[in-house]
């Protein structure tokens, strides 16, 4: 007997009938002798229609507020689903975040959590039911509900985990698993059985979109074993685990993609001593997330900086530094859009060199041009022109052995080799 | 400085329109000086949508379950009014009913308040905020949202004020308060000012539908303030407060009518002791309301025992007369439907005899008959025809002098007097 935690998000509750769907795949956990702690989202479009009756009172809802009423659509989930899970005649309970002991930072709308509390979550898994958490939510200290920010559900999932020493974290969602590269840029994608954490944290940063960020974080950090699997059907998924646990196979395990990059230049600027901490502070200040860094060579008392940010930042990012060119001897500001980030990543680079040169030599016989690099022990990511972005992708996939057979993927079905 | 606690009900809050409404009302009371604490009920539709969700993934669904989702309801309404009252420059917080200490047994569907922890509701008055409470929902011990079943969100209201000694407990709602008798019935029906507790008991059993009974017993019990009111404008409503405090008025107060009364009789009942006691414990324990009843002289060892109960629960009471039949010499079951109850009330009965008398006296000579009497302190009922209950009404609301001027009630704005 073994302890699962599944995680289905907002899509696979959207409706009864999907609840249905998501109460026979969780009896079918029970029937095989498993304890099961179900977290799940809210339904559909739930969250939507509320915040669009908050917009119809308000301009500037607090975010206290906002909790307070987003939080309900994970309780109409749990609710619901308890219902059909003991339809099937399976005994079943249905927690708020706060009643599974879910406790966060008294910050609304974008909460961590601190600790977990599984008391009661435990007596009822002791006689027997099926405990079914609203994912996404917890409770300060003074008794607030509180919501955890985005990728909140997944990591609601690995924090009982976590805390429960479940033996199985499962993440449903709509795709089989992980996949090699998105398979709607590359046909050849192929399903990954098994990925490490850190490639998974990776590729979740590159914009893989599989799990949160977030959620992998907190898995490696308490060793907990992840699945993302599909919630259409029983076919297993992808593994992610310890790099210890992992059979050694191919270097690079996945290239991901990111079409949404803005390199900004400041060409010119004064060279003293703590430059880069007063224009990157400013930046984090006014939560613009930096990605890749380039400083040129100090000439005549001056260099150049360049960086990436989200295409979004840019409208925040332009004023902060505005206002700091006087101090920095006025450089010229420049920007490029239409860029794109593709990345290679896995574990394996570290005790193999000559990855990165791999990359470079690839694209280069594709005559795609690398604007900026940027590498870490188990990625390399280059930028280039957002119109050669998705031939890059293919490029790489088919330079580092990715390649399945094409006819499998495009029917979805097929397993790694 | 009062403290004033205002209950809302569903209809009030039905759309982000009628929400800014009771916002407006709120703020008002908040601008004239006062400590606002307010109860609403769930959006308008709320509800029924919930239900009809579950009843699409489970014919039986469980007690518990439903309160963990139909609370879903009221935490709407008050996040939203929280947000409305926000907007008007008034700072308010929003509590479910766990959050504003009201413990309830561990029933669900139909708990009642045990006790009010309102910690948390004196910390945000003494911080100068408008507190949202959830109505109609409270928290076990164990921590399991419980719903307080019908008249919940009025029975809310009125424990608060008590908790808190509220000055006034106002309860708004679609009428201007308190009538004579049902202006639909009886056009020169009056507004009455003020009542008493156990005259307003006596109304709301009666089906005045005006006010819940169990909040107002509760109101009774801790010497609460009520003032029923329109949500629709400001004028004052109608105020139910001890007898002692009330102005010496006319014997009777009101007229209430039921037209959803079914007598039941047993004919040739075998006389023997225990006899009453069997059969309206049987009916108790099936849920059935046993109203008025009336039993005959024992003759030749057999007697006939008649009472009247509500027409929906016929078909419950039925099978378990039918079980009992053998044990007291297989009396007849007769039953007489489409009939109907006629109520005065006024706590001035007690100090005046004949005013049963003077009741019969005015239905006879209106050639009304009555099948039935039942009478308590400030109250008589008689049993008629359903087809003549109306007439009834209209000619004790004449008897007993409590015909206003028909113009003034048609307009719906008299004072009474």
């Amino acid at each position: 007997m073994a302890l699962i935690v599944q995680k289905f998000g907002g899509s696979s509750v959207a409706n009864p009938e999907r609840i249905k769907r998501v109460a026979n795949r969780v009896a079918k956990t029970v029937a095989a002798g498993h304890q099961v702690v179900v977290v799940v989202s809210a339904m559909g479009d739930t969250t939507d229609d509320l915040i669009e009756l908050a917009e119809q009172l308000t301009e500037r809802p607090s975010a206290r507020e906002m909790d307070m009423l987003l939080s309900t659509g994970e309780q109409i989930s749990i609710a619901l689903l308890a219902l059909a899970v003991q339809a099937l005649g399976v005994d079943s309970i249905s927690l708020t975040g706060g009643m599974a002991g879910i406790l966060t930072e008294p910050i609304a709308g974008k909460a961590r959590i601190t600790d977990i509390v599984p008391r009661r979550i435990l007596s009822e898994l002791a006689v027997d039911r099926v405990v079914i958490v609203a994912g996404f939510q917890g409770i300060s200290e003074i008794g607030d509900i509180t919501t955890l920010g985005r990728g909140g559900s997944d990591t609601t999932a690995v924090a009982l985990a976590a805390s429960l020493k479940a033996d199985l974290c499962e993440i449903y969602t709509d795709v089989e698993g992980v996949y090699t590269t998105d398979p709607r840029v590359v046909k050849a994608a192929q399903k990954l059985d098994r990925i490490s954490y850190d490639e998974m944290l990776e590729l979740a940063n590159l914009g893989a979109g599989v799990l949160h960020p977030r959620a992998v974080e907190f898995a490696k950090q308490h060793g907990v074993p992840l699945m993302v699997r599909s919630s259409f059907h029983e076919k297993t998924g992808t593994l992610v685990e310890e790099e210890a646990q992992m059979e050694q196979g191919r270097i690079v395990r996945g290239i991901a993609h990111d079409l949404n990059v803005v390199k900004v230049s400041l060409i010119g600027v004064k060279s003293r001593k703590g430059n880069l901490y007063r224009i990157f502070q400013a930046l984090a200040e006014a939560s613009v997330n930096v990605d890749i860094i380039v400083t040129s060579v100090v000439q005549d008392g001056v260099s150049d900086i360049s960086f990436t940010i989200e295409h979004g930042d840019l409208s925040v990012a332009l004023p902060v530094l505005e206002s700091l060119l006087p101090e920095f001897g006025d450089p010229l500001i420049e920007r490029e859009e239409e860029l794109a980030k593709v990345s290679i990543v896995g574990a394996g680079m570290i005790s193999n060199p000559g990855v990165a040169a791999q990359m470079f030599g690839a694209l280069a016989e594709a005559e795609i041009e690398i604007k900026m690099v940027s590498t870490s022990e188990i990625k390399v990511s280059c930028v280039v022109e957002k119109s050669s972005a998705l031939e890059a992708v293919r490029v790489l996939h088919t330079s580092f052995g990715l390649d399945g057979a094409v006819e499998a993927v495009v029917s979805g079905v097929n397993e790694l080799e």
